[in-house]
């Protein structure tokens, strides 16, 4: 006997992460074309930072929540373009747009006393602790971004209880955890379980999920950096919808940062719909059509598809993200002997 | 200015290497239903191996090939089912089943002087030398599956020279050599040409293949294995056509062994219209639709659809072959200080 | 300034995780020969299972623990030889060896109650909650041992939720979940403080340790798995000692299962000291030679040695350790839709 | 039967592929201390490139060889440091170091013809085509370097048939293509034999081989990078020595890059027994210690000793070579869709 299934619409297939997807909809159907404007309870303001695009939207309410259908916070867009393809100039550039990008969602989630270590002088404000946790599958390509920028990451914490002479230094950084909790298919447990379980160890001030992010448009793979102040769920790229991990779930403030690296498989179906104007009007869930329609895209719900080269894309934005936050944590110019492995 | 893009018909957006697909859509049309026949250039044969399906298909003519778009040849499909989902004595029977279809495709091209080392006396005929490829891009999961086969291979060619006491032992099983070529955006060199510079230095009697395929439906993958006595065109799963692998391009006989692990992003969506009905009648090339349809198929065509646990199913899939290859090669019993990597 | 260092004795470079090679050396010494007999706080047995040799060490009190220098408890070794060397048969008789000890161990720690599932039936005992922890980094090949058999491992524990007819299957076995901490270095955590908020997380009857160990001889290398039913200290391989993991720090019992893949670069060198007839006597830790060896043994205290082939040991034994740990928590026969993953 | 061994000095195990120690040993010996002189065949120059130290030895002529062990060509240490120790101007600083080495290494070997790709106006002299081999065991984690690094590079080779406007942008560039015959007891095939197949197939005019080097003691270990004019013996560091890539056997000028990642088991004991003053003198191959001792090394020649972070320190130093390659080859600005893989 099949299981009783609630009666779905076909819009429930067109999944994405990206606010900038859901805002460029929202943007085309109200003829909006300034680069700053705020209503219904959404801020928006897009500006260059050294040549790199960064786009800032504020869901201020439930009204914009309801508009975007994103929670209510703010979500970075740095536009970055393909990694590969930039010179080492333009490459810096998007170092320092997102340097500048997680510095302001993080100032947002703990306030004018975070600062990011400088070479003179060490913090200005309060040193804080911070918890990196790399969500995904490490063994499947366009899901292990997270992972593989753990890998990359400089942590300290470990040397907090150590009384050396290194103590100075640590003084001058930020405090820095990491962690993986892989996939709920390879650990039976829940990755909320794991984080909070790790939350509750680490004890720190600020989570910072990365995170391989769900598209909805083969163009919009691989080309920016999402920073949001709201949790995610796990799993919203590939793999079931899962317990939400946010500041309501964790106990702390969460920033995410995330890459949009797939598509949902159902959701490429129905966006190749919609662009040949062949979907059945949203109004018409009762048309025989959409009955076949979601069929369809029930069958393909569980694959997800990557560009070519996403094993080149994932490793490089993978590296970029860990610069920055190990810029962020330890300044830019910081390094000795502390900081290596032991 | 847009380049001139010859006209493309929708069908060819629906792409797979797989002979069973295309003979199912065959059968379907043709109404046949028997385990057996023979006619217009192909011959079909299915039975079960130890509670295994294995499908026989030959393409004998021109007539063959034009009927199902595949090159003339013989084509193997064994059903295994997910693997991970098989019991230890299931899993021995696809073993068993897997063996005795690699001999035969072996026999069909080397002749009868070819047999599996036996556990007493090793070998009743000739002694081969066999030269395994593992195509794909290790770095992408649904891709890995040839560079992760080649990975659990014992080989033996080095051990050739050595006028060890090991010589009686290497005299009673095949010689086996293997390499990966990478894909060409990694190395720059034509798979092709990689792999017959490799040829001429191996001077093997055999080349076999193994690959990840592009299956045309979410249900095929994942779930079969198909080896053929013909060649294939690398890159056919992920990655553009590049020069066909084959007899007249490698100068010896060459085996091809395949597990579908991904389907074009453009054949997901011209098989989601299918199945809804949405497609164009193939007569209305000029259709307005069609022209729309065939765009929107092309913005797609960079990405590839892979199911969600596809790191799981490859690593089994490309362990299971590489068992069922080093039977082949040396014999189910065999082992010895020898076959160790030096 | 230099630190004050603690004087130490010649004798705590030559350090290793494997009970045979301390029991060897005290078997030595006593010039025991028997293949079981009991005395001085420790029982020894060894016995041959299907052609695979099994010892089984008691330390029974405080005198066995000192003179032994390991914790109270049980330590078995199955002498499995080098995998890849094996015929099937051989291996399959090492599978059940494995099995059959992994089961002695679990049921010194859990008692009666605990039976590995059958295919009539299931099990005959209580159903119990089992947590695999994979330690070490998966990036080092030596210690990547226990991160690449949780890999491999079936886990249930998020299903026990679902209301399913899978329900009736579940029942039948087990419940498992597994976790890779990682190591400290990588994540600013004591792999103690990860694994026990984990342990918090999961609440299970019993945790298994994975883990590469350190043996003193190269000839020890790859040739055994080590179960006992004690903790261990992570790092023993490569890395620093850390806080123990044990039942006293995780607050439930604790078994480990081990393969030696590194061997101290100091205890190499210490080795090769001792073979050669230069090591300074032990009571004359005041003579010249010793204060010059330990600070070459020092110097070279922060490399490990493998074997040229360890890539393939770590891999065949993950393998085969998690083919094992499979079988106990669902039975050798189990599969099914609902243990895959989802 | 025990094989007829022929008579070892113990010396033949103190084995290391720097230069740069065999240099500092013999200058240690003859008591210079100038940074620049040439005497019985050997020149030597070290300077400082922007912080970063830089020594040329020039072994001219069979007297230097004989004196040094090395065979004729030019060497070149770059003293990089931990690279992870290094703040992100000193990394720059060690990149540009590391380019004007290799430029002028590649001078020496196609003359002054030879240029690296100007940002304004691309190519001041002649058009080169250059292969790069990264030699070693990609799944090895200390001799991963090479593998790591191909994985990094840009390759252009197999855009240069595309009639694209790419043209105009190629012709300003070197072309670039690049392999990895992985190690013969994974192939079954001697790496000379595979990389001669791949140079006739590529015909270009610079082999660059990239491989992890053997060093002779813990402190030199992933601390610099050492580029030759002459080829390498595959399996230096790990493994077997097998037949020498150089000019000789691949027939074109063939430039070697190099970071120490492993040493010897025998010679870390070696080593130590040195630094303990207890190797018997060199003369006394008769000594009844002698060859207690060559039995003892004997026996731990299969172990290669690492340092414990060596994942990181590999990953790097692959990461560094990769980027400086790429600009050599393409120039440091060069960047644009024609580049990225297809």
């Amino acid at each position: 006997m099949k299981q009783e299934i609630p009666a779905k619409s076909l819009h429930t297939f067109c999944r994405t992460d990206m606010a900038s997807e859901l805002f460029s909809a929202h943007k085309r159907q109200s003829g909006k074309k300034e680069n700053s404007f705020e209503e219904n309870g959404i801020q928006y303001h897009s500006h260059s930072d050294g040549g790199v695009e960064v786009e800032r939207l504020c869901v201020e309410n439930e009204e914009g929540a309801a508009l975007l259908q994103k929670s209510i916070g703010t979500y970075y867009t740095v536009h970055t373009g393909k990694l590969r393809l930039l010179t080492t100039e333009a490459y810096n550039s998007c170092v320092a747009a997102l340097r500048h990008t997680l510095s302001d969602a993080i100032t947002v989630l703990l306030g004018d006393s975070f600062s990011v270590p400088q070479a003179d002088g060490g913090l200005h404000g309060r040193r804080f602790s911070i918890f990196t946790v790399g969500l995904g599958n490490p063994e499947l390509t366009p899901d292990a971004l997270g992972p593989l920028c753990v890998n990359a990451l400089n942590v300290t914490r470990h040397l907090e209880g150590e009384a050396s002479f290194a103590r100075s230094l640590l003084d001058t950084v930020h405090i820095h955890a990491a962690f993986c909790p892989m996939v709920v298919g390879q650990t039976g447990i829940e990755t909320l379980e794991l984080v909070r379980g790790a939350v509750r160890t680490v004890m720190p001030d600020l989570v910072i999920l990365v995170d391989a992010l769900a598209a909805s448009e083969m163009r919009s793979l691989c080309r920016t950096v999402q920073i949001s102040t709201t949790g995610i769920h796990p799993g919203g790229g590939i793999g079931n919808k899962r317990c939400s991990l946010d500041r309501e779930t964790l106990g702390v403030p969460v920033m995410t940062v995330g890459v949009p690296t797939v598509i949902s498989a159902a959701t490429l179906i129905y966006r190749g719909l919609e662009a040949s104007s062949l979907l059945p009007d949203a109004a018409e869930d009762a048309h025989p059509l959409t009955a076949r329609l979601i069929e369809v895209l029930e069958d393909s719900d569980m694959g997800f598809v990557s560009p070519k080269d996403i094993d080149c894309d994932v490793r490089e934005f993978a590296r970029l993200i860990a610069q920055v936050l190990n810029e962020i944590v330890l300044g830019e110019s910081i390094a000795g002997e502390w900081f290596c492995r032991v």
